[in-house]
This record gives structure tokens, C-alpha cells and sequence, in this order.
């Protein structure tokens, strides 16, 4: 019960940390009258977003609570309230202090770089350890619950099903959250974002973040909602899914074990540990003196939480397990399906194993962020290539960065291919669920860098808006620069960490279908089936294909809905051009607030049909294969659906967010003077080449990450309804 | 033996076909000498330029031929280069034909639109009943001469290998081919587009095809190497390959019935009989009286052809089949694993079932043919949302392209999946392979109406260039808007029906492996090997991640190559127009040979790496795997790579081909005169579009459909090859 305590205590540090944070960034100074009252407006027009997102999404939330309740009872419904309330949570604090944030970053800069990298960077410290912090809290305090007070015992079949039930739907409020605060986020600051520019840059020929643009705070407003609450709801779903997903499958696994309670808080432990090992890192996010390297320094403190995570890690096992790091898991090696190829019997499973795949987990990570950043920076080939295309014009600035984009799903996706066979072999699929645990356990340090993005962004926009002189704004473009790579890097993090949490979840499907078949009793509708999932049954075939459609579809409406976002905001700030000829002379004030209100709009609606894509998917295809072939195909399809939908769904999500990085970096190389520099030709089409990277990489690619998951919960949640718990 | 000789009889009628036609093309006048010199221009650079691939496919071509002798014998080495031959020969004669025909439907244009719809369509069917006529007699007669006097027989299953390893590395010869066909064609052809473009549209102010462009003759050059003799090619693998697996299947399930023999006769009857109908078909090309409807008179061609094929189809079945349409094949039910639900014995098939399936087949042509069509045609939405997405700018017009091309994946998935489903009950894995048989049947046809494209293109440009009336240029630009749709309608024909025939590939490997692994010996490498293809098996993951990366890579790597081709022609028409003022004022004729041969080298690099990827993948990834996890892993993990390389290949070559295609057209839509017309904001934005559009839907696109069945079909090889045949 020590570590049960522990976890719960790193939940509630992790919040007293955002908490601190809050109160020192409170503290410093704001600025002038001018940025105060820029600062209100991104304030009032998040706030106002936020609340209208957090509306609709309760609406379905009530009513898929109330579905939950009469399918699988109230401690379900419970569990989805938990996950959905913490999720929203993270990221409305998160997004909150990120529009407090922005401003007093603008203000330090005025006093140097180290002082305004700090002061972002405690921002996006406040939102990554909240995610972390109350998603552990929620699984934590839930399961603690769900134990304890509650009387369910993990020794009894059927409360077992009923804790973990609790537990996935917990996951589904999570990434029902995050699914639609995504997307909605994505479409809001891409649509502000995309309109403005085309308006502002292209035809009025005013820099981005003039105050003349009429989109202009809307596209400040879009920075927090959507690279801040969305990615905040995106982490917490998928932090909060992996390790439920984890104790899921070690729940199946070693049901029979004595140490059954102890694999279930391993997760937790990790999850724990990590957290300390975040704190201690973001307090090396400060630059040396004299130096100016603003990645650097937020490389040294990823890296010391990296360093940190693997000692912790071995703590965590140790203390944890049983037999402690060397002691060997009883009969584990028989019940992972693991051989000894010297001996020819079941394989000895000892915690050194499990450390092993908790090490590779962090070397995935690694791997990712190194390759992002190579995808992604202006110094490496892939975002030189495109910058010189541009010479040649918009079409070939387009075809490179498509090339690029392309290509850059293949590393990553071998990175992942050699974690699971590395971790697989030392652990089998229960490895790969610690793999992926200790990869997520990161998730606070990681959501730090990529939340210190959207408040370098806002600083450089209110510093412009407020005619703040030009080292200001210098100061705040460093640090932005180094905000384009963290997100990238963050993305390609985030859709890794998901396809590798995906197999988890798909293997938690398999696990507990065999599980119901093999219990089933007469009468019940596993009674007697057989799930042939070869993939030369041409139901499993169909299922792939099915799923592998999900994210070109999801992909494709989300890019129109940014289309038709911006479409409107260009007709917008014509309009307001058109009618107010005062505002280009600086004379009128724009009506911010109309750009605004109608992006919120627009957001909200264009949300919701494709984010009951991958809700509605597999229970459509369920229902028709089970008319079409029977039960047994129609569960092997969508299990092979999951499958499908994670496959094309990685190399959709990496091409879209690598590729819009190198898009975005390509630009900002020509803006640095190569290939003629601001105003050129080539520079024009670098704009072009960024315009079409924003929602590919803002709003496309990584609402792909929710997408693929909450398609694997809802296939779960689906089996434990047709077992009748 | 009736239906072997009728079957060597259409091959020969349809290569008599082409010879009539030819000398009917070639018998029409030529036009004036401007003309003439403008099209030996064109004859001398694409001769150059395919002489030149073939050479370097000839050396790559010997390698091969020699390992295959070594590792499987001569007969499968004596396939491997009758398949080569055969597809070169058809892709290069009709080039020859095109080249020829360019110039004589310019001058027939100048008497009026049907007199240039029949010159061009004349053409197109030349090169497409070249394909089938010359694949058929292939197969048949490779076939024949196995059976015959090489004296193998069906009986024996050792000879019964020998036969199918001949006719599956004639597959290959024809994959091979087809692969850097489509490949150096694709780069040679957009390379010149995409070049000429740039710097004669976007920078130097004159029109497409205006005869000062140094890129104009590579530029109608690359229509026939890439859009004739690279589909050419294509299509002729697709053909032969989707044949001959359907006859390896059957050879497999069918192995010890008594009409073992007549199910390897059916696939080549139902080829037969469609070439027959093709032939039919071919002469409703036409328009009728006062029409102008081009796209109309093709469509009556094709549906002609449809429709008669439905009839041909029942009487090939009735005579082949031993009971007829109406008799039950003995015992496939059981062969085939389907069971009848009301007995729940094993179903009866007859050849109703069969008959059935390749309906099926016709009708997913049909949908697959008018769901493109809606993509890329002028009238439906998609097109013109994106040529109302120009008005706002280039970035919001790739944007929506993109989109587009996302969403155009879906139809055409469900369709396939519809397509599985009901072949699947009717007839099991068998009636897949009969549909999609019966699909690629009508390739001759559909390569007609393709290769219609580039002969109408060219003339065009002849006519441009040899500054004919403009009533001549506008016949000929109302022959190459078809042409457009058509050539986007054969694509997704062609990847559709690669789809499926991948499968039925697939389905080839899995029964080849039980197969293997059920007689193996001891000693052998197949003894004692259990291989797991459940999608629950790790490496099976792996596999599918594995297989999936390749359609990106591969297509990341295309685009690129079209880049830098671009990036070189545009360099050397900067560098022509600098160095001779002379050719921008009409006094100096421009040095069109250099342009020419700069791409025919800069294609010819290009096209090897990537054309080795998909050669190489599989037996990289079984030997990786045999290291880690053993032979059967290996070989589960080969397979389930088979599946991830169509699964994401499949909606990567719909989402570029469709795409591209509506691209193109929202350009032409608004030089048809809408959202501003041609020189508008709009029209620019769309001509970016459009450049973009090139590589995806004429190079990295269609290059997918060759690259997924040459993994396949390595993979089959190798199973050959591992068995010790």
C-alpha cells in the first residue's frame, strides 16, 4: 500500500508544483496598459471559446454517460465522468495561466532571453504537470476507490471485469475530451491562422500579428486553445489510456499470480517516479550564462528528466515488484506465451526484463525527438530542400515539402518496429505494454516544452500589437523559433507514443475476447464462437482496409473544416477592410471580437461529425459484418479495424506534423535571408508551402492520435457490453 | 482444348487488331512540314529516351534472369523473360503508334472533332489491345508449351510447382518492367511538365506548348514514355499477374479434382472472351451525329464493352466448366471453406456462383469508374471546391486539394471492401480471384481510353507549336478534357483492381505456405514450421507497419526525384533563354534535344532506387526476422507485410491519382472562364494546384500499383525459392 500512497503523493505534488508555478508567474510584472488590454482580449476570447467547446462536449458527455450507466452501470459511467472532468481540467487551468502567461513573457523579455524562456517555460511546466498530475490522481484515486471503499476485489473474476471496465471508460471520458478539444482547437487557430494570413500577409501585405488584422487576436486566442488546452486534453487521453491500458492487459495476464496487485500498481509507480524525475528537470530549463541557445537549454532539461527516469525507474520495479529487479516473476514466462530458445521451456521473466523495456521505452523517445528534430530544424537537409524548391516557385515549394513529409515517416516508424520486437522478445505484448508506460510517464516534461510554444507565440504577437520596440520582438521570435521545433518534436511524441499505446489497447482486445470466449456460458453471446483473426480471413482483410480509411476520411474532413474556417475569416476581414477604411490607416480599432465569435462558431460546429467517425466506426462495422458473416467475423473485423486504423493512421499523423514543421521552419530559414529572403519570390512560396503545413500539422495530423485511440475503447467498451457486465 | 486454342485465338485477333489499326494510323495524312518536323521531333526523343530504359531494365533484367536460373531453373527463368519481352514490346510499339498518331489527330482535327476523337481513339486501342492481345498470348502460350512439349503435367504435384513457378516469375518479368516503366516514365514526364511550367507559364508569361519553351518537345515527349508506354506497361502486369493468380489459386484449391484442368482454363477464357467485346466496344467510339460529347461516345464504348461482357462471361463459364453455368463444382465448397448456413455443410458452388463473381467484378469497375469521375470532373463539387478555394490563394487551394484527395480514398475503399464481401460468400478466396479476373479483362478497353490521353495531349502541342487556327487548338483541347478524366479514371481502375488482386496475391502466398509447410520433409526448410498470421502475433505487426511504410517511402521518394528533374529542367531553360535572347523574340529555335536528353539521364538514375524498395523489402525483412524470431515468424512477418504495403498503398495511390486529377481540372474549370478566368489571382493559385497535382497523380501515384504487386509477387518467389523448387 506504500506505493499506492506514493502515487497518489506525486499526483497531488505534481498539482501543488502548477500551483506554485501559478502564484510566481501571478506575480511578475504585465506590461503596459496596451498589453494589458491585448493580453484581456486573448483572455476573454479563449475563456469565451473554451467555455462554449466545453458546453457542447458536455452535452454529449451527458449523454454518453447516460448510455454508459445502462450498459455497464454507474461505477462505468462514474469512471467516464472522472476522465472527461480531469482532461477538460488540464487543459482550461492549463490554457488560463498560458493567457497569463503570454503577457508577463512579453514583459520579461523586455529584460533579457533567460527571463523571458523562464517565464514560458513555467507556463508550459504548469499545463504538462497537470496533465500528468491529475490524470495519475484520477486512475490513481479512482482505483483506489474502486478497492477500497467500493469492495471490489481484484481476486473475484467478475469485480475484476468491473474495475476494469471503470478504468477503460475513465480512458474513453479521456479521449472523448480530447478528440473533440483537438479537433475544435485545431480547426479555431487554424482557421485564424490560415484566414488571417491569406487576408493580412498576402493582400493587405501587413505583417503577421498587425493589429490592423481584424483576425489577429483570434489567432492569438487559437495559439492557447488549441497548441495549449488541445494538446493538454491529447497528452492527458493518452498518458491516461496507456496506463490503463497497461494495468488492463496485466490484469488479464497474471489474474492468477499472487503478485497481481502489485503488476496493477506498477504502472502507477512508473507513472509516479517520472513525475518527480519532471520536476527536477524543469528547473534546468535556464539558459548558462552568455548563452543564447534556447533549445539547448530545454534539451538539458528533457535530458535530465531522461537521465533521472532511468533510475527511478529501476527504484520503481524494485521496490515494486516482489522479487525486486532480480527476482525472476513466477510462471510470467508461461503466461506471456515467452519460450527460452536454449532450453526449449517457458522463459524466466525477472524485473531486469521489465526495466529493459521501460529503458527502450525511453530510447523510443529519443529516437523520435532526434528524428523530428532532424525532419524539422533548418539546419538538416529535409527543411533546406524545401527552402530552395521555393526558388523555383509555390509549385515546387508544395511537391518538396510533400516529399519530405512523406519520407519522414519511415525512420520513425522502424524506431517503433525495433521497440516492439526488442521489447516483445524481452516481455512479450505485457513488455510493450512498460515500453510504452515509461515512454508516457515523460508525458509532463514533454507537454511542458510543447505548452511553452502558443506563450512565445502570443509574446511575440502582443509585442507587436502593443508597438513594443524591436529587440522586444527579437527576443520573443528566439524563443517562438525554438517553440515551432518543441511542437513538432512533441507531435511526432505524441502520435509515436499512441501507436505503440494502440497495440497495448489492441492487444487488451484480443486478450479479452479469448478471455470472454472461453468463459462464456450457454445462451450468452460469446457462447461458441470462434475468432478466426488470420489476416487470410478476408474479414480481417476488410477490417484492415476499414480502419485504414478512418484517418484519410478524418484527415480529409478536418483539412476542409480548416478550408472553410478560414474561408469565412477571409470574408470577415475583408469585410471589416471594406466597410471601417480607417482601420488600414490605424485609425478604427477592428472588431476583434466578430472574428472571434464566429471562428468559435465555426469551430464548435465542424467538431463534431468527424469526431464521431471513430466513435460510431467500429460499431457500425460490428453491426454489419455480424448480419454479413456472424459473430465470430464481425469481432474479428473489428479487431483488425483497430489494427487498420493505427496503421495507416501513424504514417498519416507523422507526415502531416513532420511535414508541416519542416513547411513552418523552411519559411522562417528564408526569412533568416537565404535564398533572397523576406519579400522575395522564393519567400512567397515558402508562405504557400506554411499555409497548407498549418492544419496538416495543427489540426489534421495530430487529431489523428485521439482518433485512433478512442476507436480502440469504444471497440473495448463494445465487448464488455456484448459480455453483458 | 478448344478454349486453349480459342483463348491463343483473341490473343492473336487482338494483336491482328492493332496491325489493322496501324495501317489505318498510318495510311491518314500528316499534316503540313512544320508539322512533320515538330512530331519527329517528338518520335526522336521518346525513342531515344525508351531505348535508353529498356537498355538499363535489360541489364537489371539479365541479373535477374540469371539468379532465377540458379535459384528456380530455366523455365521459371525463360517466364521471367518472356514476361519482360512482352510488356516492353507492348509499351514500346505502342509509343510508336502514339508518337505517329499525335500529328495525324491534329490534322484530322482540322476537319473536325469525330475525325480527331477516331484518329486518337484508334490509337489508344492499338496500345490497349496490344496489352492484353500480347499478355494473353504470353500466358497461353507459356502455359501451352509447359503442358505441352516441355511435358509437364497438372497431375503431379512436383511438375504442377514447376508449371506455377514459370508462370508466376512471367509475373514478375512483367512487374519488373512495369515497375521502372511507370517509374522513369513518371519522372521523365513531370520532370518536363512541372520544369517547362515554372519557368515558361509562371516566370517567362508564355503558354503551355508555345514552341519557344526549350521543355515543349520533352514535354510531349514525356506524354508518350510516361502516360502510353508506362501505363502500357502497368496494365499489362496487372493483367498478367491478376491471371496468373487467379490460375495458381486455382491450381492450389482445385489441385486434386478432376477439373483441375478447366479451372486453369478459366481465367484464360474469361480474357479471351472480353478481349472479343473490347474489340466490339472499341467501334462505338464515336460521336454520333451533331454531338459533341466526346467523353459520351467513350463512355458508350466502354459501357458497349461492359455489357457484352456480362453475356461473354456466362458462355466462357458454360463452356469451360465441366457441368456448365448450372452444374456444381464437386467438392469446392469444401475446397473452398464455405459452409451453407441452413445445413451447415459445406456450400454447393456452381458456375453460377462463379458467374456471379465476376459481375461483381464489372459492376466495382463501374462504381469505381463513376466515383472517380465525380472527383476529378469539372461538374461535381470536389473540383470546384478547389477552384473556389483559388480565389483565396494558393495555400487555401492545395489545402482543399488536398483534402480532396483524402476524402476521395473513401467510395473507392468501400467499394472494394463491398466487393470482398460479396465474392467472399459466394464463392470463398476463389471468387475474389474470378472477380477480379473478370475486372482486369476489360483492360483492353480501359488502356484504350487511356492512352487516347497522351496522343490528344500531343496534339494539341502540334498544334500550338505549328501555329495552326485556333479552331484546330480548341478540337484538340476539347479531346484532351477528356483525356484528363479518362486518364484519372483509368488510374483508379488500375489501383483498384491491384488492390484486389494484391489480395487474391496474398491469398496466393498463404495457401503456397500451407502448402509447403504440410508436405515438407524433414531437412527441409518448411519442416516442422507453424506460422502464426493471427493479428494478435507481434511480428505480424510488424509486418503490416513494415509493409505499410513502403507506399510512403516510396512515394516520398518519387516526388523527390520529380523535384530534382524539375529543378534541372528549369535550370537549363533559364539557362537557354539567358545564353540565346534570340529564342523569346521567335528568331532562334530553342535546343529542344538538350532538354531531352538532361531528363532521359536525370529518369533514368532516378528510377532505380526506388524501384529496387519494393524488390529488396521482403527478403531484407525475412531475413531480419528469421535472425530475431525463426522461420515461421519470418514468414508470418513477410505476410503480414504483403497486406500493409496494399492496405496504406492502396488509399496513398487513390488519395494522389484523384487528387492530381482535380487539380488539373479546377485549373481548367476556371480557365473555362470562372472565378475570374484564365490570368486571374485563382487561375495562378490553380496552376500551383496543378503542379502539385503532376507528381502525385502521374508519377509517385500510379508507380504505388506496380510497387505493391512486385512485393507480392518477390514474396511468392521466395517462398519457391525457400522450398527448394
Amino acid at each position: 500500500m506504500t506505493w499506492y500512497a506514493l502515487a497518489l503523493g506525486a499526483g497531488i505534488l505534481s498539482v501543488l508544483y502548477g500551483w506554485v508555478q501559478i502564484q510566481s508567474i501571478m506575480k511578475a510584472p504585465a506590461g503596459n496598459a496596451r498589453m494589458l488590454e491585448i493580453a484581456a482580449a486573448i483572455q476573454e476570447g479563449a475563456n469565451a471559446y473554451l467555455k462554449r467547446q466545453y458546453r457542447t462536449i458536455g452535452i454529449v458527455g451527458v449523454v454518453v454517460a447516460i448510455v454508459l450507466v445502462i450498459l455497464l452501470g454507474w461505477k462505468a459511467a462514474l469512471g467516464f465522468v472522472i476522465g472527461a472532468v480531469l482532461s477538460g481540467a488540464a487543459g482550461y487551468i492549463g490554457m488560463l495561466v498560458s493567457v497569463r502567461a503570454n503577457v508577463r513573457t512579453t514583459e520579461a523579455s523586455r529584460h533579457g532571453l533567460n527571463e523571458g524562456l523562464k517565464m514560458a517555460f513555467k507556463s508550459g511546466a504548469v499545463t504538462g504537470m497537470l496533465v500528468v498530475g491529475l490524470a495519475l490522481i484520477g486512475i490513481v484515486g479512482y482505483y483506489g476507490l474502486l478497492t477500497g471503499p467500493l469492495g471490489l476485489s481484484l481476486g473475484d473474476e467478475d469485480q475484476k471485469r468491473e474495475i476494469i471496465d471503470a478504468l477503460v471508460s475513465l480512458g474513453f471520458g479521456a479521449s472523448l475530451i480530447s478528440i473533440f478539444a483537438r479537433l475544435g482547437g485545431g480547426i479555431f487557430t487554424k482557421g485564424a491562422d490560415v484566414g488571417g494570413d491569406m487576408v493580412g500577409k498576402v493582400e493587405a501585405g501587413i505583417p503577421e500579428d498587425d493589429p490592423r488584422n481584424p483576425a489577429t487576436i483570434a489567432d492569438n486566442v487559437g495559439d492557447n486553445v488549441g497548441d495549449c488546452a488541445g494538446m493538454a486534453a491529447d497528452l492527458f487521453e493518452t498518458y491516461a489510456v496507456t496506463l490503463v491500458a497497461t494495468m488492463v492487459l496485466g490484469g488479464i495476464y497474471f489474474a492468477a499470480t499472487p503478485y497481481i496487485a502489485e503488476i496493477m500498481m506498477l504502472p502507477l509507480a512508473i507513472g509516479a517516479v517520472c513525475i518527480v524525475t519532471s520536476i527536477i528537470g524543469s528547473f534546468f530549463a535556464t539558459l548558462s550564462k552568455g548563452s543564447t541557445n534556447v533549445m539547448g537549454a530545454l534539451y538539458k532539461a528533457l535530458n535530465v528528466t531522461g537521465v533521472l527516469s532511468i533510475g527511478g525507474l529501476a527504484i520503481a520495479i524494485h521496490t515494486v515488484l516482489p522479487g525486486g529487479l532480480g527476482g525472476t516473476l513466477e510462471g510470467a514466462g508461461a503466461l506471456l506465451g515467452l519460450v527460452d530458445p536454449a532450453t526449449g521451456q517457458a522463459a524466466d521473466i525477472t524485473g531486469w526484463h521489465l526495466f529493459a523495456c521501460g529503458v527502450v521505452g525511453l530510447f523510443v523517445t529519443l529516437l523520435i525527438v532526434v528524428i523530428t528534430a532532424y525532419y524539422t530544424e533548418t539546419k538538416y537537409r529535409p527543411v533546406r530542400s524545401i527552402a530552395k524548391a521555393s526558388e523555383s516557385g509555390h509549385g515546387t515549394n508544395v511537391i518538396q515539402g510533400l516529399a519530405v513529409s512523406l519520407e519522414a515517416t519511415a525512420l520513425p516508424a522502424l524506431t517503433i518496429i525495433g521497440g516492439i520486437l526488442l521489447t516483445y522478445n524481452l516481455a512479450g505484448l505485457y513488455g510493450i505494454a512498460i515500453a510504452t508506460t515509461t515512454m508516457l510517464a515523460l508525458a509532463g516534461m514533454i507537454v511542458a516544452l510543447d505548452a511553452f510554444g502558443p506563450v512565445t507565440d502570443n509574446a511575440g504577437g502582443i509585442a507587436e500589437m502593443a508597438e513594443l520596440p524591436s529587440e522586444v520582438r527579437t527576443t520573443t521570435d528566439a524563443l517562438d523559433a525554438v517553440g515551432n521545433t518543441t511542437k513538432a518534436v512533441t507531435k511526432g511524441y505524441a502520435i509515436g507514443s499512441a501507436g505503440l499505446g494502440a497495440l497495448v489497447l489492441f492487444a487488451a482486445y484480443a486478450e479479452d475476447l479469448s478471455y470472454f470466449t472461453a468463459r462464456a456460458t450457454e445462451g450468452s453471446f460469446f457462447y461458441n464462437i470462434t475468432v478466426d483473426f488470420s489476416i487470410a480471413n478476408p474479414y480481417v482483410v476488410v477490417g484492415l482496409l476499414f480502419g485504414g480509411l478512418l484517418p484519410f476520411l478524418f484527415g480529409g474532413m478536418s483539412m476542409m473544416a480548416v478550408g472553410r474556417a478560414a474561408q469565412a475569416v477571409v470574408e470577415e476581414v475583408r469585410r471589416q477592410f471594406r466597410e471601417m477604411p480607417g482601420i488600414m490607416k490605424g485609425e478604427v480599432k477592428p472588431d476583434y471580437g466578430r472574428a472571434v465569435d464566429m471562428l468559435t462558431q465555426a469551430a464548435i460546429k465542424e467538431m463534431i461529425i468527424p469526431s464521431l467517425l471513430p466513435v460510431l466506426s467500429p460499431i457500425i462495422l460490428f453491426g454489419v459484418i455480424l448480419v454479413i458473416g456472424g459473430p465470430g467475423e464481425a469481432l474479428a473485423s473489428v479487431g483488425a479495424m483497430l489494427l487498420g486504423v493505427i496503421v495507416t493512421g501513424l504514417f498519416v499523423a507523422i507526415s502531416m506534423t513532420s511535414g508541416g514543421g519542416a513547411w513552418d521552419n523552411a519559411k522562417k530559414y528564408i526569412e533568416d535571408g537565404h535564398h533572397g529572403g523576406k519579400g522575395s519570390e522564393a519567400h512567397k512560396a515558402a508562405v504557400t508551402g506554411d499555409t497548407v503545413g498549418d492544419p496538416y500539422k495543427d489540426t489534421a495530423g495530430p487529431a489523428v492520435n485521439p482518433m485512433i485511440k478512442i476507436t480502440n475503447i469504444v471497440a473495448l467498451l463494445m465487448l464488455a457490453v456484448l459480455a453483458g457486465h
